[in-house]
């Protein structure tokens, strides 16, 4: 039988949660659901896409769809070097078909069983399944307004250490933080840099939204400021999606780090997937080499900016005082702080009756690390209509459910 | 600094010694190359792709450009089936990116680190270390004529177990074998499969060639005489590429198998790469479903036959009497056997001195396992001049050598 034969960590492994909650309500007819995180179709350039997936494949045929570099396309390298305006070493960056791919292509190459990931309290959950699934002991650090908190971090890697655990990396989501909808302030950016510096402890920096700014200030990546304020290019690595900018669909990411690790994580492609697809990879770069990305995320940013006001506007209307939550500049998630003794898994149960649903925060933690008052809101899936009824009842839903 | 904080497996992987034997001769002006394994440019449907994959992001831009299920599209599994003449659950099958990939999740589903894969000696080097990146003992089981050696193989397994190791799966390669160009008789197949029902040990059937045959009959492969002689749903996992018929810059495979196994295998495709490239599994779809696959396939077997048939006449012609090589009706590799004490990695660099490459045997074996008296010639890469001319340096270059 296949299944006594299974590895351990096979068998032991977490699957996604959440696949399971929007599974159940799927079929409910009527539903407004600010669960997802998936970006609106609407956004999607594929007429663009379309007319270049046909050139590169007419034009340059017998190249893409040959055996392509394990470290990815040289003129895509080329191309994300100057959208990005940034002039590093090519052998620094790696495409991969995704940033889960970087980051587990990174995991791979650092974490041994036994060894502890610091994250943040809660995380991106894609993510925190992919490390436990290293055999990594995943420690969740809680987030103050600013990001990461310093305090509680220094001293749980002092814990750690002191404890003889070998600490491999900070994984960080510092633009329009999922699920908390949170962005990193430049000053606990640099105060994280410098803490990392000091104790040698690598930061992964994720970076999947960063571009989907509705209003307000850029703030630098953590990797830039790393290389350019602190001249340090080994401390941040920093993956950046595609997911939200071009289409899910088409995987495709790219990582930056150091040299040495870069190579390493190449070296895992090679193992699993050989390379990214030429194909796709050739596009992206006709896409930034023809001018596309910049108008599009634009594009992107105009169409998003509605949703975020209306959901700004409805939680300010419609949530009872005594709910808190994040005001987020971008990016396509909110985060709602409930009273202590509120529990959001039962509040699921409760909205889902109603037709309402959204994730439950339990499901963004590290393995019994959970916490149950707070959940996360997706405002760029459901109609403008449809977020205003959907936040009129899920206020009303919470006040019976409190009182 | 980072280099200290490699995982074990990290610090001790092997990397493909063949990308390096390749690197080693580049630039050698006039070079004729037995040496690749990369398809035929020529072979490659770029003017059909880039219509398809217009069409796709045309019609179907929203669904395509969208998150997809971890499983693979349920449109393409429909055409696979269709294609391949098979009626089994979908839930049996996964697409993946490449047939590497699938053969890790495999890997990382059933491999705890210290088990033990049984592979053919020789084998595919980039399975090997991939099963080497999961802290596998990889035992080699020497191949005749008609395919891997039964005898060897039980003692072998009768001694692992013995010694309280657990056999995990045994990894085979039973048409156009790479490196060897062999194929597996059918009375192999069937008594291979018998004896791996008896012994309740998986096989993972690696199936990249097989609809590359030139002359002769097909033979079924393991997983279909197991499912349907056997009446066993369990016992063989067999993968397949498109790599050599659709062009391996477009990363896609999928893999057949049991229920429990193809899910677990799903669980690790989402944590490593979410899904499969959306894109070109919908191409792959109306690529099968507009009916130019076996068009396609004929006119790659068309075009691949004369290259076959010179280097068949040209081993004849010019290799010494004392080279054993093997005949394939298909593929892209042939196989010599050299005297025991002629070695193929000093005939190498004698060679590449007279700008001749190949692959010396010995990079496909698992590491200690070594054999050097034999060498991989390639001949779907070289002109039909330069196998006509490259086989008669060769020939002679031989001679000279060993006398």
């Amino acid at each position: 039988m296949i299944s006594d034969k299974l590895s351990h960590i096979t068998k032991t492994m977490k699957s996604s949660m959440i696949r399971e909650l929007v599974a159940s309500t799927r079929g409910i007819e009527g539903l407004i659901s600010f669960a997802g995180g998936f970006p609106s179709p609407k956004t999607f350039p594929a007429e663009t896409l379309s007319k270049l997936y046909a050139q590169v494949l007419a034009e340059e045929g017998s190249t893409v769809l040959q055996y392509g570099a394990s470290e990815g396309d040289p003129l895509l390298k080329e191309e994300l070097q100057k959208w990005e305006g940034l002039q590093i070493d090519p052998a620094r960056i790696l495409i991969t078909a995704g940033s889960t791919n970087a980051i587990y292509y990174m995991t791979r190459a650092l974490v041994d069983p036994g060894d502890v990931i610091i994250c943040e309290a809660p995380s991106f959950l894609g993510s925190l399944v992919a490390f436990e699934a290293s055999g990594a002991d995943l420690i969740g650090i809680p987030l103050d307004m600013e990001g990461i908190d310093l305090v509680q971090l220094q001293q749980k890697v002092d814990e750690l250490q002191s404890a003889g655990k070998r600490v491999k990396f900070i994984y960080t989501i510092p633009d329009f933080h999922n699920p908390a909808g949170l962005t990193m302030s430049y000053q606990r950016r640099k105060d994280l840099i410098e803490y990392a510096i000091a104790m040698d402890i690598p930061i992964l920096e994720d970076n999947p939204y960063s571009r989907l700014r509705y209003s307000g200030e850029a703030l630098p990546t953590l990797f830039k400021i790393a290389n350019e304020e602190y001249l340090n290019d080994e401390v941040v690595t920093e993956i950046v999606s595609f997911s939200k900018i071009l289409g899910p669909g088409m995987r495709l990411a790219f990582a930056k780090g150091s040299k040495t690790l870069i190579e390493r994580m190449c070296s895992w492609q090679q193992k699993i997937n050989i390379a990214p697809d030429n194909i796709s990879q050739r596009v992206a770069a006709r896409f930034l080499a023809g001018g596309f990305m910049d108008p599009h995320i634009q594009m992107c940013c105009d169409f998003y900016r509605p949703y975020l006001n209306k959901m700004l506007d409805a939680m300010a209307k419609y949530l009872p005082s005594y709910i808190q939550y994040t005001k987020p500049e971008g990016g396509i998630f909110t985060w709602l702080k409930l009273p202590e003794d509120m529990n959001a898994d039962e509040l699921f149960e409760r909205a889902k009756a109603h037709k309402i649903s959204f994730i439950p925060g339990s499901k963004f933690y590290p393995t019994g690390q959970e916490r149950y008052n707070n959940l996360r809101l997706n405002f760029s899936f459901s109609t403008l209509e449809q977020i205003e009824e959907g936040m009129q009842s899920l206020g009303k839903l919470m006040d019976e459910f409190y009182t």
